[in-house]
């Protein structure tokens, strides 16, 4: 399964698409670049460099020495790129698993990384980051990014809720049904409008990179929910929120949440098989557990209770 | 290769994208009820039937027996569908490839499929649905449809162009050219806008579904477009044109030209490297070559000759 993984990683199109979401490159460009300080004579680590841009901006901002490992067959582009902009002097590029990997230093300063996922653990990538940290990071050295939080909030869109879920019970006149159950059991990549939301968020993890570990990743966490006007929620809504910000002069930050600019991450929707009506004000009391699959760890299973009512769902 | 072209069917997402192109489906549902006197007591064969729509429409129209092939694990949605719709003593659904699955029955009057991929040939699979023909269909059997063809015109639309080639010369000021020669060689899934078509059609190939043979799905073809307006052809477009008229009462037909409603299968677009400029009535004289990838017969090797240059593509 990890070979397809990799192998969906050497088309271009995932990079082009990563490359011209603005919002994720330019926060990294300006979390790099508005904190040089920091990277000037440094040794930095990229891991999963793909085209290698995170690579480029930590050498412009003055790093001594870069190491850019991606298990991806677009490192060859990777090695092109650096060549192309005369910076193989600074930048080695190492193509391997970070698990299996030599690398050409025993410490280095930096990890740079861009390493999430739909809902930010989908894929888990972030398994290898922390490996790399606990292998090769100094004491005293920097993540970027260094703090991560996942939120939920509530969506209301009953039209979208019937494309998706009533939808099979009427396909052309003939009846569907036995699809609903398949689903409803998957969460949708789906960009929320702005007047989809129905309530406040709420953050239900938080990771901090420099010391979180792997086993943290799967996790349980009540929330409380209040609605923000009269309604039907028809989903909950799960993003992710990015820092840069510790030991730094320029903090950076970006959200994936629907109340911003849209992302190639969109936002992760747990459509719910029963609409819930909610007046404003009214709380909606919740629990969600996220686990890997243990028969796939790049997948996720996600368990939501909402008001006293259990749905499951996988993230494959 | 073949088990994940399989596994890709397996998931509903695909099918729930097809179910919801309306010209797809809309037009094989005119075309089974309208013509209900050639189903009437027939026996109908659905290569590839996904979900068991098209069968259900065939038995709707009053086909006597209806026998539904699909490898894909949707078929097992598709068997609890047909029981949903109590059609289980009309349809037949049977999980296996065509070209090894044994039918409960002799011959059948009439194949219907839908089979079109991307660019018309893109994956395949009307070579199963010729091999079944070959096999089952009596000699005044129908097929449904019973005549494609593909046509290219010209496309103008420079700032897409440069967004899609240019755009890796200068990616945040460092230089990514070495992408564009893996970019350009790859055909590109897009909705091209009405405002971009810069010529005529070009039918490059025709195919009669009750006579043709796979030898024929490799092809060559000169064309010639003219320049309807002045301006820079940035991309050659492929589409199809798909008919249900042969001995048909009432005939159907459905273009996915970009001058017609968009569907899931959107247009195809062949960018050019360099842009050609072009008068208003300028004849832009060409030739297309389109082959199995001797490596992966799902896939496509496009060669495409304009005004004397020759560009190379591939669809996989």
């Amino acid at each position: 399964e990890d070979l397809g993984y990799f192998s969906a990683y050497a088309h271009h199109g995932i990079h082009e698409e990563m490359l011209k979401d603005k919002v994720r490159t330019l926060s990294y460009r300006r979390a790099v670049m508005s904190n040089a300080a920091v990277f000037r004579d440094a040794v930095v680590l990229d891991v999963g460099c793909g085209t290698g841009i995170l690579s480029m901006f930590a050498a412009r901002a003055g790093a001594r020495r870069v190491i850019a490992v991606d298990m991806s067959d677009v490192v060859y582009q990777a090695m092109d790129i650096v060549r192309e902009n005369k910076l193989e002097h600074i930048i080695t590029v190492i193509r391997g698993k970070v698990e299996e990997v030599s690398l050409p230093v025993d410490k280095v300063d930096i990890i740079i990384s861009e390493w999430m996922g739909y809902f930010l653990l989908f894929e888990s990538m972030l398994d290898s980051v922390l490996y790399a940290r606990d292998k090769w990071l100094t004491p005293n050295g920097h993540m970027f990014p260094n703090l991560c939080s996942i939120s939920l909030a509530a969506v209301g869109n009953v039209s979208k809720h019937q494309e998706h879920i009533g939808f099979w019970n009427d396909v052309y006149d003939f009846k569907m049904s036995c699809m609903v159950s398949i689903v409803e059991k998957e969460a949708v990549i789906e960009t929320v409008g702005k007047d989809d939301i129905m309530s406040n968020s709420a953050v239900v993890k938080e990771l901090d990179l420099k010391t979180c570990s792997v086993t943290e990743l799967d996790f349980s966490s009540e929330f409380l929910l209040t609605a923000c006007r009269k309604g039907v929620v028809t989903a909950i809504t799960g993003f992710f929120d990015i820092r840069f910000d510790k030991d730094l002069q320029e903090p950076v930050s970006f959200s994936t949440s629907a109340a911003d600019t849209p992302t190639h991450w969109k936002q992760t929707l747990f459509y719910l098989r029963e609409p819930i009506p909610v007046c404003q004000g009214e709380v909606i009391r919740g629990n969600v557990q996220v686990l890997k699959d243990p028969k796939d760890p790049r997948s996720l299973l996600v368990t939501l209770s909402v008001n006293g009512r259990t749905f499951n769902y996988t993230m494959d």
